[in-house]
């Protein structure tokens, strides 16, 4: 990806979004836009935070790993995502991993700027705020899935999840990432993954290879959002259909 | 409690250690110390932030409820702990829902004042953000342990957390609040959390009705924290005996 489209990505994201032109400029001067292949690592939990991150295209796998080995996935960022904005904002550690789950380019930009522009203008401090209090708010939100939902509950949650930006009743799409990855996002194993996705064959969810063909938005919602405590603005789906 | 002892308190928590006190008795003029009892509701998920909480004493409940009525407990808070930063920096809404798990003390300062000291001293506003990112990290290490760790060592650690204060090679303690509430901040049912509390018994935890005798700490810990990704500075128990 080069410098034009990273630009075009910054400004689209929701965090620079309406940020005067000439702040957008001047991030867009000091950051750098890296490609990354497939497993490449990115950050490594408890390395100094010196760069923030802003997804431009691809799938970004942030997860931390206990001594075992085994890896708990925290959350998969996509377009327009930022990641790694509450350790920049506390000159502190990442507290997670971070590798390219797919081939993606990401916008990097030094910390150290991201302070010097907070100094001259606070609306960037409140952005960073806003959007460290929003990935508060969907831990939390993931955190209480985790223990009040079934799996097919979740599984239906995360498709509802990926299938935000369609309109209509319902929707096809193929599914962006290895189901694999899928299942540990949601703390699961692959086959109780490919089981809570067989169980939603009743509410109209057909899956066909990668495709997943969701017959009605809605009815899924019922199924799964009724366990749910998340407002309106803490659920991107729930704010696009209310 | 009186403004004595909660000027005490405000002092010896981590959020305000350290401050010039000249901004401790500010904070301190502005804000109210109120008694809860208990079950008594101190803010409501999705109520616009007015207030920051800093515990004096007792126990509070932060929780999320669905629609079905299903509580998911995400912290229990005491002493010296702060909820509601994000929420307050962020000017939104808060997150969750916060009430008094027994008879408690709490300093509540309004946000309209903290804004207002946060543009006189920068440093607050850095105080603010570690704590947030603190709690962003501590929120992330549970999502990993409801992923990755079997109920016993969620136990495990949760005693560990509760124990972080004691020195020695082992210790007894009473169960601060209700074992059933444990559990619900576990995730578990009170029988699994029981189940899994015996499966303790053999790394040296002995439980007598309310009282919990862990015989040495190492030992648990051994038990638990493989399982966990933690580094420095990130778990408590971890930073008192590293």
């Amino acid at each position: 990806m080069d410098t034009a489209q990273a630009k075009q990505q910054i400004t689209s994201s929701l965090f620079f979004s309406g940020l005067p032109e000439k702040d957008i400029s001047d991030f867009l001067l000091e950051s750098a836009c890296r490609n990354y292949a497939k497993h490449e690592e990115i950050i490594r939990h408890g390395q100094k935070a010196d760069r923030l991150f802003i997804v431009a295209s691809g799938w970004i796998k942030l997860y931390r790993q206990a001594k075992t080995g085994d890896e708990a996935v925290m959350h998969m960022c996509t377009k327009g995502d930022v990641f790694g904005e509450a350790a920049v904002m506390a000159k502190g550690s990442y507290s997670f991993s971070a590798q390219a789950a797919e081939k993606a380019s990401v916008i990097e930009i030094p910390s150290s700027f991201i302070h010097e522009k907070i100094k001259e203008n606070p609306a960037i401090m409140e952005r960073m705020l806003k959007t460290m209090s929003r990935e508060m708010q969907q831990i939390q939100s993931e955190n209480e899935h985790l223990s009040l939902m079934s799996a097919s509950q979740r599984v239906g949650c995360l498709l509802l999840q990926l299938s935000s930006g369609m309109i209509g009743k319902g929707g096809t799409f193929p599914f962006p990432y290895d189901k694999a990855l899928a299942a540990s996002r949601l703390g699961m194993k692959p086959e109780t993954f490919s089981r809570a996705l067989a169980q939603l064959k009743p509410i109209d969810v057909q899956v066909s290879g990668p495709e997943i063909k969701i017959g009605n938005f809605e009815k899924l919602m019922e199924y799964c959002c009724h366990q749910c405590s998340s407002m309106p603005g803490e659920c991107q789906r729930q704010d696009k259909s209310g």
